[in-house]
């Protein structure tokens, strides 16, 4: 491995550029690279998964969007109408939109992978949002989706979301892995304004004092099943089981990182598979960054889920593979290199 | 004019998505907007000129490489190896190569554009750079040039570089916009170790010494003669003539930003029809665009020059165009608003 990491970094100084002038797409090709093991790494078949899911909390008044937007945004991405249509069919990604818990009885015949677990979880101020079972369930059909991707050649996936109210599931989720009081996780989600906010604050303080037995427990899967949702769940698995394959895991904001936190949790080699597409705006997106010292490609102040940070991102993680492979070496171009 | 903003933003507001969701491509959208004066803006035609030249100075020890790398580049340009031919190909950009004034014979069949004004300008330590009159000739040739793209229906285009020596004459001119001493505005270039950025600062102090009077004239166009190259004032001009024309003008690294400083001093309307595509690694890029008040689009690390930065920048300016005219609306997709 340490052969192959020394050849990358070779072919990668002797392209007719100076030494490191191509910054983090040098850092992209030479990870994607070692992740194939091979010195011309290729990306094949991209895909991103949408996982949408309700959330009980949302009940409770934590996002200032009715749960019924869940369900009709989903069929807004059926329709091609939202943004992570637009910016997929930019950069030739194929999405799949996946039912892991919506709220709502989708036509059988709709272009969705149907994976409804139930409709919605349950409200994490009076329950566990999913019996262990239930997560563990979601967990599993997210791996299965991904080997389903993998034998039909991908190699690079991409993971969004849509929920209305898991932004708090994720803040739940960020206060375990980092150790964080929840007011320092909270952050505007939609929209929120700041009484809002606070309201989410006190709300989820509650849910955390309801499930203090969880907590101490330490164990990662309870603690997905507490205060996540099927959508974070099903992430969860994929990611990791997309790792294990030793696909290109494309991570987006402040949901899909808070699976990546369990995923993490559960196997801390996931993350040599993942690149982060962006800094969500979303405010606590970087406290989770920083846990898994991470740096972010994009910065552009985004926060919509969807995976649209994955969609926008994607062509520089082609840049990167792109240039590996197709630029001239100083031999091959004839061009003198540093004298000095 | 505000009328159309105010129908930008709504259109914006419009879409399937929370309030400012997608951060600055939401601003770039209407940016594009209002320059076209449409709320259906297009990109069409994009294109990056790359203007090569070389640089007296160069032969006095500014830069690691030796002067006979800015020919060997084009010819890399012209055979498809350099990293500005495999981003432009990614993102169907097209590509065209200008000789503005480099030290080399090309063949005249070759597809470059022959533009040279001289074999590279005099060495700024004896004399000015450019007789006023020669740089003139060089800033109407790009003005030339990008009018004959305008006839050919382009409306985006982005302005690469190449040019043994040309982070000083950059410097000079940093220096001279920024009102900031030469020590702030040296940065290593292509590559130079800790005793070569010295020796270029106290060289190009030395060049300010020569020139104090001319410094004095606060005349852009004898600051751009004196210390500018051929390829900076080719650029400063079809920055010019390019927002002249409503045309959206992207803006890579360190090189092409100093030509921005002096177009920007010419005639400060320029700015609102560029796109900065992203901060260099090159240390004092950021003083600049601190001038122009400019925040970049991408922050990862590069330091090439090229035009390489517009190119990998591209697709998200594509994909800010792209929501706008493509996403559906809340009325559309029939997707509820904020409740709260």
């Amino acid at each position: 491995m340490n052969q192959l990491l020394e050849d990358l970094q070779n072919k990668v100084n002797q392209k007719t550029k100076p030494i490191g002038a191509l910054g983090r797409l040098e850092n992209i090709a030479i990870q994607i690279g070692l992740l194939q093991n091979t010195l011309t790494p290729q990306l094949n078949s991209p895909h991103i998964l949408i996982f949408a899911a309700d959330h009980g909390l949302a009940k409770s008044g934590v996002s200032p969007y009715p749960q019924e937007v869940t369900a009709q945004m989903v069929l807004n991405f059926v329709n091609g109408g939202a943004a992570i249509n637009v910016f997929a069919k930019q950069n030739n990604i194929a999405l799949k939109i996946i039912d892991a818990g919506v709220n709502f009885d989708f036509d059988e015949k709709l272009p969705i992978i149907h994976a409804k677990i139930a409709k919605g979880t349950q409200n994490s101020l009076e329950n566990p949002a999913m019996t262990l079972s239930d997560c563990e369930k979601a967990f599993q059909k997210g791996q299965a989706l991904v080997k389903e991707l993998h034998q039909k050649n991908c190699n690079v996936i991409g993971f969004g979301e849509m929920g209305i109210g898991n932004s708090s599931a994720a803040a739940l989720l960020l206060s375990y892995f980092g150790k964080l009081p929840i007011e320092a996780c909270v952050g505007r989600g939609t929209g929120l304004d700041d009484e809002g906010l606070k309201r989410k604050a006190t709300i989820l303080h509650e849910v955390q004092q309801k499930h203090k037995k969880v907590i101490a427990s330490k164990n990662p899967m309870e603690i997905l099943a507490t205060f996540g949702g099927f959508e974070i769940a099903m992430m969860a698995g994929a990611m990791t089981t997309a790792a294990h394959l030793k696909m290109l895991v494309l991570i987006d904001g402040f949901i899909a990182t808070s699976a990546l936190l369990v995923a993490n949790a559960l196997d801390s080699t996931v993350i040599d598979a993942c690149i982060f597409c962006h800094q969500s705006e979303e405010q606590r997106h970087q406290k989770m960054l920083d846990l898994l010292k991470a740096k972010p490609l994009l910065n552009i102040g985004m926060r919509l889920g969807e995976g649209t940070g994955v969609a926008v991102a994607y062509p520089l993680i082609v840049s990167a593979v792109a240039f590996l492979n197709q630029m001239a070496s100083f031999g091959e171009a004839g061009v003198s290199e540093k004298s000095v």
